[in-house]
Formats: structure tokens, sequence, C-alpha cells
């Protein structure tokens, strides 16, 4: 009678003694990812091999305790954490790091509108009082000249300065680089949806790409927000809320960044919560049936919340 | 005797009761900054015409106080206004604004390349490790492949995830918009050059591109940098740590932005407060000789400290 005993550095043969009477090295982590076909093998050679009882554990472990395996165990080790690295890279990681861009970009291309708006009142001040969203704003001062602005507006004055073309052409310059962010922004989003068509149909259909990927985000990844229950899908992104309401007894907050799905903001403001905590509920489901490939069922949930809260 | 009087509204002539018997009203702000022509045309008109003598303002005054030229002096001082504000853009504006964006992408491009870093250490970890600075890092992302990066660093395998191209793609489009904002400080940095070698040669050859305009902007342009005691130019930019001293007693600063300048930066550190003293000295000529339109002495005085502080 023998025992089998696999391990990252090899396939181990021991007599009833638990000494040592065969081995097989493994030479590289594909060996021990695919230990099957030495294990059969030496299976075929010892007639007589049994895996190795659990009781026996221990005493194996003894004898592996051997100075001499430490070198091996310490580079299979690594070897194989490495090769755990890179397959922990997922669509996950993709939506992800997306996302996060995606409100950063926000963040940056708000902070050098403003910059803009300052920068091109020098020139032609009324601009920026008449137009209030930012990337309407850049794409004026990029496709209009100041009399064409001044005729669209019905202006025959301005307060602002005759500047020559160098001066004017170096604020053009940062208008048509805050330009190039909110294109690369677009350019997120689709990509964005693509990934999700792919990766996690169901969410995206019920939660849409910005909040899909946001509640991603917020959980860490498809697996852990398949696992959360509802009433915390439900409160993701107001954390700072819910733990001043648990702090101060301040008033529980209803939903997270969910208020911005337009189911809820379509709904009738006493029925807002409710609406939040059945989207929630949905939105976990649709999160279980993406995770583990189940079918599409995002649509009929949709049309049923937008009947109930958005007749 | 007749007095003449002109105000914004017009040129009156008053007889010695002072009643208004002649008025030639301004139609527009020109003829107003052009007045010495309708003065020329009345004093032909009344040969005996005389300036008003001050002690009968107050009584002209009165006499204006009717609500019938109420109307026009509030439309005129409103076109006045747009006018003074309309000259008030000069160099100093352009210089404040370029240098205030050059601050705005310093920030914006770090936020957008930790973002890259992160995002691209899904495809190829060990590059952020070993590429500190943040524009060589965009740089190479764009122009070499994992497998040139890998053969460079004589690196054989990577912890990094085989990604499909449509997702480094996506890591690339944000590398190339960090590289677009990279190129946009750069071309600021030639136009400030080009400005202030008009408007400041003196500041510009003593203090450099970039310390010159911060010193613009932090005193709010040249005719306030050039008014500035030079114990003040010496601290602009240390403000914090000013009023930290006044308020708490701790050690006085020696240095605002001056700090960053090659002749402080190469002074030996016990002589660095000495240095930036009489660097501060000479920055403030250079403000006067710039503002008075004097002649230029930058270069010679740059001897002189290098002579004395960086033998």
């Amino acid at each position: 009678m023998k025992y089998l005993w696999s391990t990252i550095i090899g396939c181990f043969v021991f007599n009833t003694n638990l000494d040592i009477i065969d081995n097989v090295p493994f030479r590289s982590s594909a060996e021990y990812l695919h230990r099957e076909q030495t294990e059969a093998k030496l299976s075929k050679k010892y007639p007589d091999l049994k895996p190795l009882p659990e009781e026996k554990i221990a005493g194996v472990l003894l004898t592996l305790k051997n100075p001499s395996y430490f070198r091996a165990f310490h580079t299979q080790n690594l070897e194989l954490t490495k090769i755990a690295i890179k397959n922990s890279v997922t669509e996950d990681g993709f939506i992800l790091q997306t996302i996060a861009n995606i409100t950063e970009i926000d963040k940056v291309s708000n902070t050098l509108s403003k910059r803009l708006r300052e920068w091109y009142a020098l020139y032609y001040p009324e601009l920026a009082e008449s137009v209030v969203q930012q990337e309407k704003f850049v794409e004026l001062t990029l496709t209009k000249s100041k009399e064409e602005l001044m005729r669209d507006a019905k202006r025959t004055e301005t307060m602002g300065a005759d500047m020559a073309k160098v001066h004017r052409d170096e604020i053009l310059l940062l208008a048509r680089q805050i330009k190039g962010l909110f294109e690369l922004r677009r350019m997120h989003e689709q990509y964005l949806q693509k990934v999700m068509q792919e990766y996690c149909p169901n969410l995206l259909e019920l939660a849409g790409t910005t909040i899909g990927a946001k509640l991603l985000e917020l959980s860490r990844g498809l697996k852990h927000l398949a696992l959360l229950p509802a009433s915390t899908i439900q409160l993701l992104g107001a954390e700072k809320a819910l733990f001043r309401h648990l702090k101060t007894g301040s008033k529980s907050p209803k939903y997270g960044i969910l208020y911005q799905h337009p189911l809820i903001q379509k709904a009738p403001k006493q029925e807002r919560g409710k609406a939040a905590r059945n989207l929630a509920d949905k939105l976990s489901l649709c999160a279980r049936l993406d995770y583990f490939k189940g079918e599409f069922k995002a649509l009929q949930y949709r049309k049923e919340l937008e009947e109930k809260f958005n007749p």
C-alpha cells in the first residue's frame, strides 16, 4: 500500500511509514496546474497507490519540513502567485478603471473649463454669462468668432478687449484640449457599454452604463455585487449619509447613486424611496444572473418597474 | 465773462450767475475722450470763455443736479466704465491667466497620470515601478509595446495580464490625452516667454519664465510688483509660513517661490537667505525698469549675483 500526495513542488509517493519512496518534481507551474497527468502516470507505476488519508497529513508535512525543499517551495509559490495576479485581471478591472477615469475626467474638465471661462472673459466676457453648460461653452469658443457670437446674441457691444491673434490662439489651445477630454469621456462610455454588454448584460440594461459601472466600482466587482443584499445595493454611494444617520440619528438615506436613475427621477417624490427599494431588488437579481451567466431578464424587470412607478 | 465746464455728458457754458447759456452734449464716449476739440470750438465762439474756477464748482453741480440730466449721466457712465474695463486688459492679464493655467495643468496631468499608472498596471505593472517621471511614463506607454519594454528592461516575465487590443487601446486613449496636456504646458511656456520678452524683458531675464510669471501672478501685475518693496518680493509665495511666523513665533521664512530659482538652488545652504535677499533686490529693480520702460540691465544683474553666490 502506497500513498500519493501532490504539492506545488511535485508529486510524492509515500510508503506506510511515510518515507518518500518516489518523487516527481514539477519544473514549472504549468506542470502543477496539470498535475492530474503526473498523478495518472504514478498510479500506473504503483498499482496499489491511494490518495493520502487526511489523518496522515501531519506526518507527511513533517517530512516535507526538510530545508532542502524550502527553495523549491519559495520559487514555486512566487510563480503561482504571479499567475494568480495575472488571472485576477478580468472585465471587472477594466470597468472599474474606466468608470474611475470618467469621474476623474469630469473633475478635470470642469477645472479647466472654469479657467477657460476666466481667460476667455478678457476677450468676450458676455459669453460666459449666457452659456452655462461647459461643453457648449468650449464648443462655441472653438467654432465661432466674437463677431458671430455677438450677432447670434443680438449684441452690439462687449466689455471684452480686442486681442491680437497670438493671444486668442493661446486660449483656443486650452479649449481644444478640454474638447479632447470631453471626447475621451464619450469614448470611455462607448467602451464601457461594449464591455458590459458581454460581461453583465442584465445590469447594463437595467442600470444603464454609468450607474451600472458605478455600482460595480462601489461594490468592487461583479462577484461582490452579486453577493450583496439588495438593501446594501440600494444605499451604495450613500455611505456618508448612512454613517451620519447611524452616528447622529439623522434621517436614514433612501438611495445612493441610484438616485440618478431615470426610474427614480421620474417617480413621484413620495414614491421614490419605494421605487429605489424595488429597483435595488431587481438590480441584485441582475447582478446574480450576470455573475452566474444566467438568462437575459433585465428588459422584463425594467418594464415591470416602469409600469409600477412611471405609469 | 463766461465759464466753460466739461462733464462726461457734454460741455457746458455758464454765465457769471452760473446759468447755462450753451451746451454741447456728447453723443458718444469717443466725443468725451476727445473733448479738447469741442472745447476749442466753444472757445472760438465765446472769446471771453474761461475754465471754471474751483470755488464755483459747488454752484455748478447744483445746476446739474436737475433730473433731466440723470439719464445721460447714467448711460455715459456705464459706457465709460465698459471702455475702462476693455482697456484694463493688458499683458498682465494674459500672463496671469497663462501661468494660472500652467499650475492647473500640472495638477490635472498629475491626477490623470496616476490613473493611467493604475490602469496600465493591469497590463504591465512593472513599468510604473521603474519609471518615476510622469511624462516619461506616458511617452513609453504610447511608443513601446509590452514586449519592447520588457526587452529594454531585460525582463522575461511580468505579473501583468495579456489584454485584448480593444482594452489596451482604451488605456492609450487616456495616455494620448495626457500627452496633449504636457504639450499644451510647453506651448504655454513658449507663449509666456514671447509675451514677457516684450512686456518685461528684465524680469524675464533675471527670474526666468515660470518664476517671473508667478511673481506677476502673486503680485497681481507688473505695476504692483514694481511698487512692492524688495523684502516683500523675497517672501512672495511664502505667505503661509510668514503668517505662521507672525502668529506662533516660528522661524521667519527666508524665501517664497524664489526658492526654486537656480541662483538660490546652487548657492551654499548657509548663504541661501542672503542670496534670496540680493535676488529680490535686483528683481525689484527689474520690475521697475520694465514698468517704466527703462533699459535692459538684467543680464548684468544676473552676472553680479552669480559671481557672488555661485562662484
